[in-house]
């Protein structure tokens, strides 16, 4: 069949602690499963953006979305896109369709904002990692939000949990202090079957990745 | 007359080196003067939220917005509620109306999500600013895609330019490296009669809350 939905990401990246399972295609893999939306993944060669990449998604990066002739970046906009078509995603109420956005945003405004620079400093071995009591503090709220509720919007599932549990899904957050309504809230979310799926298939696209590179390392050794 | 909309925003705040001209209550006054949508803007006490403000903005922030009997927070979706009312910030046409969305997701997910780090690590005196190469690659693609348009998306202002401008338009941002394009684009976004109204009015304000604090300060001594 001929999907009208294309997902584009990268054709490989390092397995050995690397972002497999975690880049963001993976968001629209999951909107699409819980919508039940069909669509194709493509890819873009690995490293920086080549004119073609750019011309698709102007930082370089992944993922980028075709919906028939229309085009789009930035995985929160797809998001949002991809969750306009399904009331699954996206209440049609206004009240929720307000508290849907607002968790959608602050997923990706007011928690990714710290949590995603506090990571980097992490990994590229900053000695004193400046944006650690401000993440606390986050954190924190979101731990007493949790507390008090399943989901953040309109008393389900919504794309507003889609993104802020695959903001709080990373590991060096999930090890980051005891937070155990946050931690219940993405074990809540992560074991939805669309969730499993694309986590599944994303995983197999690189492992399907890896396998191929180390065939041609072999044919050419 | 009663407005549908109000903006709450803080009470107060330091005027000297502080946020005045910045919190981001501007941005929707500014999105509503754009659109032509009356409101009111109403207060919380500056300093950390006490329950009244975290029941309507749980991270403790500012602003957020009630729409008649619909209430919401975060400035990035309520940015987009507003614009949802008005083709002024909001194009109709399928794809005008993706390009608008991925670069208001940009401006806070791709920009902002750096830049405020970058921003908080310098001014609380971090001695190795970790941030700085992230944030000079993504300003230098800003820089290319400044160059080759004068609006981000749809070919005219809109949200997106709101956004994106008052990302860029903070002062230590552009101090940071030699970018004419952003710089100009910077300029043409907020010489737009709105921007000059929703700040002056923001300024306005906090000197009016600090000159009513000098006045009790006076009468106490």
């Amino acid at each position: 069949m001929h999907e009208r939905i294309t997902i584009w990401t990268l054709d490989w990246v390092p397995m050995r602690n690397g972002p497999a399972g975690f880049v963001r295609d993976l968001r629209l893999r999951w909107a699409c499963e819980e919508a039940g939306l069909p669509y194709a993944v493509k890819t873009v060669p690995f490293g920086e953006g080549g004119p073609v990449h750019l011309a698709r998604q102007p930082f370089g990066q992944v993922p980028f979305m075709s919906d028939g002739d229309l085009q789009m970046f930035e995985s929160g906009a797809c998001a949002l896109h991809l969750a306009e078509k399904s009331e699954v995603l996206m209440p049609r109420d206004p009240q929720a369709r307000a508290e849907t956005l607002q968790w959608l945003f602050a997923a990706l405004n007011s928690i990714e904002m710290i949590s995603v620079p506090w990571w980097f400093l992490d990994v590229t071995g900053a000695k004193d990692n400046g944006l650690t009591g401000w993440l606390e503090r986050r954190l924190a709220h979101m731990e007493r939000i949790l507390s008090a509720r399943d989901w953040l919007a309109a008393g389900r599932f919504t794309i507003a949990d889609l993104m802020m549990a695959d903001v709080l899904r990373v590991a060096k957050l999930r090890d980051f202090g005891d937070r155990p309504a946050a931690e219940a809230y993405v074990t809540r979310v992560t074991d939805r079957p669309a969730f499993k799926k694309a986590h599944a298939d994303q995983m197999a696209h690189f492992e399907a990745a890896e396998a191929a590179e180390a065939a041609r390392g072999q044919a050419e050794s």
